[in-house]
């Protein structure tokens, strides 16, 4: 039988940094750069942390979020090896349940309904692995956590640390 | 720490059967009987099943659906004892997943976003118990099955049954 491996969305899948600077930018007039992401929580490298935000509320901000350079060839690879769950913890923002669905559809339509899970906290997700960009997330997983490079998480090392999807199909395949 | 303990919606939490049945009814004027449900899939004790299957794609049919007898105050008394998931695979209707959402809300608020999970198959819920109407939930679950009687299960007898939320109390309190 394949190995379970839940794949996290935002800053794994979806590049949803850059979308929110250029959101920040189109709403507000101000480019943040992403070195001012790195090691803070995303919200705070934005001069207005509030107006910041509310873009996650607005319609479109996460269906039109663009993917991560490699993410769908990656994941057409490590298909062929590994039973794919994407798991997104979508449920404090509702407006996005249906965005995050259609996302999927477009970006990754291989992915089967059967195999996404949009949830609150992941503690009981019992896949095998998994790959993530949040320590909130990794912490309480039962299996094996990867964590995916983003700004906020650049400090942290006590998970194997994958900085893009070249380094993840060296490290699953 | 507390046992974690997945609850389903449809025909656990939701009364779907009688919801189903009241639509079907107002919208092509037959009502169906409880009893026609007995044994069968829910769709096949309707007179036209594809009519029938249409309803699920209607807005509010999710959202407007009433609550199973007993259901909130038994989760509230459960809720001392258990860390409570609700694991729903609404993923297959994904227009239901606002809806989904939206009813928890309105009819169990005491239940936070980090504890809903919106999925399709449910073979990765890593918690010790899932209540559940469905077998094929139930068959690819790795911890202790409950199976909560609707129409379409009545001939199944490979799982600890429960009835009604009273039933449930007594067994797990």
């Amino acid at each position: 039988m394949k190995k379970t491996l839940a794949i996290d969305m935002d800053n794994v899948l979806v590049n949803i940094e850059e979308n929110w600077i250029n959101w920040y930018e189109r709403e507000f007039g101000v480019r943040v750069s992403k070195e001012a992401m790195l090691g803070v929580n995303e919200d705070e490298a934005f001069p207005d942390k509030a107006a910041a935000r509310s873009l996650l509320y607005k319609p479109g901000f996460f269906l039109n979020a663009p993917i991560i350079a490699g993410a769908h060839d990656a994941l057409l690879e490590l298909k062929k090896e590994y039973e794919i769950y994407i798991v997104s913890a979508a449920m404090e923002f509702p407006n996005s349940l249906i965005e995050k669905h259609d996302w999927l559809k477009n970006n990754l339509p291989f992915i089967s309904w059967r195999n996404i899970v949009l949830c609150g906290d992941k503690s009981i997700i019992g896949t095998d692995l998994l790959i993530d960009d949040h320590v909130k997330n990794l912490d309480f997983f039962k299996g094996e956590s990867i964590l995916y490079t983003a700004g906020h998480n650049i400090h942290i090392d006590r998970y194997t640390r994958v900085n893009n999807w070249e380094e993840v199909l060296k490290l699953l395949l």
